[in-house]
């Protein structure tokens, strides 16, 4: 077999066999096959597309190129969340506490996110002492006696994914359905739950940015995990405005433990339901709607927000952050953003939004630079709401006045604004079971 | 700028500006740019092609990227010639010639051919004493006293040229009519003659299967010679079947001289005598029609015979061997191959009976192989033939009865034989202007 046969194969328009997508994956990985033709054959995917079975043949020989995550010693509730990336979007700090509290075992391995913000990871370092280097034991230890536990990523997951990602990234061949769903996928399953819930975003914020579009990756996603044995559903949501007000990370874990707490703001309650009450469904086989009653219950009664103390706890964290969020460090510098005119604001450019945030020093270009916790944005008004000249739109936290003057201008070319409302925002588009 | 922008605006179907272009094509060549950004590139051109502008502007940054041949001390009767490539194809021997008898002035910088024999510089080679290793000066005077040299490739010429084909030919992405058509040119401008003839095959025993292909390859190639300033034509012949019957270096010296002494077979006379028309006409100015005359009078009169035996005097050969070709090195080996059937031949895949004559020595595979100058196959039949059961279809000449042995079969199995007689075939197809 000749790579060189293979990337012929898909420039005409063939079908990959499962060997072939193995025998190309295993040389990748191993380094015998050559970028630059792993980016050619990449570069004909995404003109040609790929079956059904293409997709779950890559996923697969991506999912067992190194590491895999062997949950099997939790039982059949292990379940698992991806959102595809959006600007605002703090729901794994909400749903994982609310579906432990709910009988799932959330069992994670999080990576640190580059981005407008940190990861989860990241997040959960508000708390101070927390830890996430955990050794495989503790790690199920704790899953089991909490059914939760947020780990980094430690092992080598997926890395023919890992190095095809970074290859897709620098030869413009990122933006393909069959390798976006193909990667995502090779990550959830090695990471091992039995359960996947889909978050997949669409709007100015979302990598996809129309619904059509999302939904097409979507129904891939799940087709992919399916065929795979497991059980799987993706919920569209909308990214086209930042999910809740907060952006920034321990702006983001302040406002998810509000929701815990039975508050917080309507869009990232519908989402966090949404997404949670379909986790708890797939593991225990409850009715989504019952399960609907559960979240909302479990966040009434403190019991999802008792879950969060007790994982921070349990991974060394300072559990009194919990109930008394004011003790977060507040950043050195702190600015209220005022309006210039009066009116409807009728779009908020979210991709641009998460750039402030990450200007103002909640966000990482490179995996060594230093997050700051406390930076990020509060945003006191969102596409719909009227304004008028003077009124604060948005509080800008970051560490000194200069990061603040460099990250306005562009937060204003982020609004545009009318004298009509525009059509209410939807918040959930569809479900693809 | 960035090579990434530049990948995505082709996969995306946009036209590169000649800036981008430069830019690609110099950062690739300087090595800033890596293999697997320009593979990608290669392969969203496979997928988009290019605009005219486009093919001119990539045609133009290989010539230039490297260095160029000035012939500019020669005058304006500089033309030369280049064939796309086929299996017994000795027409460079018998035109240059020809050209330079009748007011042309044929510089040729040629190189050693990897494929089914050697090219060019390794054929005159079958004369003892022939030197192709020229000083620059030597070759300008050469070309300026006999109107005719022929040189080994010295200097660097068109190295993006040289570099991307090198990709292209692993990765899949040589078969794209606007990356050979600029690849063709762009070596051929750089080789510095005023007037260019490309003989642009079609069939089995060439790169372009069909005649519609070739014919578009031959418009792109015209018309990019024409926004180079050149004066240039194209003629469309057949290589379904192998030109002549000799296939091998020594051997087709032969059979150049017969042509050169007004005999020969007629489909190589009929392709020789177009193309060495159209180039005294470029040059010239005469009538294709009365350049057609002019190749017939000089092939009976011996004139273009004579100017082959002055370059290889001149150029430090036996000219010797012009008069008396007997004297050629005959091969350790000789078969005759006989028929194994009656019946018409209807087809003969040229490519397979190229292999064989690589087979039998006549080619190299790596630069460093040494050819079998005496190596090669005469077809005593060619498509259309009609043959009885052993009847001699060819002679093999090799270096032992083993090579013999090991290129039989797939001789045999190049053959189609019929009871009723094929189409006969046209060895001209058109002409592009």
């Amino acid at each position: 077999m000749r790579m060189y046969d293979i990337i012929e194969k898909k420039r005409d328009g063939g079908t990959l066999s499962d060997e072939e997508i193995r025998f190309f994956i295993h040389g990748y990985t191993g380094g015998e096959i050559p970028d630059y033709q792993a980016s050619a054959l990449a570069m004909a995917i995404f003109f040609r597309g790929m079956t059904d079975e293409e997709m779950a043949s890559l996923t697969m020989a991506m999912a067992h190129s190194g590491d895999t995550v062997d949950l099997s010693s939790l039982g059949n509730r292990t379940v698992d969340k991806h959102s595809t990336g959006g600007v605002g979007d703090k729901t794994t700090l909400i749903v994982a506490p609310t579906v432990a509290a709910l009988g799932g075992v959330v069992a994670k391995m999080s990576g640190r996110g580059l981005g407008h913000t940190g990861g989860t990871v990241d997040k959960l370092e508000s708390f101070p002492g927390f830890r996430t280097e955990l050794s495989k034991e503790d790690f199920l230890r704790i899953a089991n006696d909490v059914g939760l536990c947020v780990a980094g990523q430690s092992g080598d997951l997926a890395p023919a994914d890992k190095k095809l990602y970074a290859l897709r990234d620098v030869t413009a061949t990122v933006n393909s359905v069959p390798l976006i769903a193909s990667s995502i996928m090779s990550k959830k399953l090695a990471a091992g739950s039995s359960a996947i819930v889909l978050d997949v975003k669409a709007g100015s914020g979302a990598f996809m940015k129309t619904v059509a579009d999302a939904r097409v990756l979507a129904e891939k996603m799940v087709a992919i995990g399916k065929s795979a044995g497991r059980r799987v559903c993706a919920v569209l949501t909308d990214m086209d405005v930042p999910l809740g007000h907060a952006i920034g990370n321990s702006l983001e874990v302040e406002e998810a433990i509000e929701v815990l707490n039975g508050g917080g703001p309507e869009d990232l309650q519908a989402v966090c339901e949404e997404l949670a009450s379909r986790m708890v469904s797939l593991v225990t086989g409850k009715s989504v709607d019952g399960c609907r009653s559960d979240v909302r219950r479990v966040w009434q009664n403190g019991e999802a927000l008792d879950k969060l103390a007790l994982l921070i706890r349990t991974q060394g964290g300072d559990d009194s952050y919990v109930r008394h969020p004011e003790k977060f460090p507040q950043a050195c510098y702190h600015r209220e953003i005022r309006s210039k005119q009066d009116g409807f604001i009728t779009h908020m450019e979210s991709a641009s939004i998460g750039t402030v945030a990450a200007m103002l020093g909640a966000g990482r270009e490179k995996k060594e630079d230093r997050i700051d916790l406390s930076a990020g944005i509060y945003l006191r008004k969102k596409t719909g709401d009227f304004v008028h000249t003077g009124d604060v739109i948005a509080d800008f936290y970051t560490a000194s006045a200069e990061k603040a003057d460099a990250a306005e201008d562009l937060f204003f070319r982020a609004l545009a604004f009318s004298d009509t409302a525009p059509e209410p925002v939807r918040v959930i588009y569809d479900v693809i079971e």
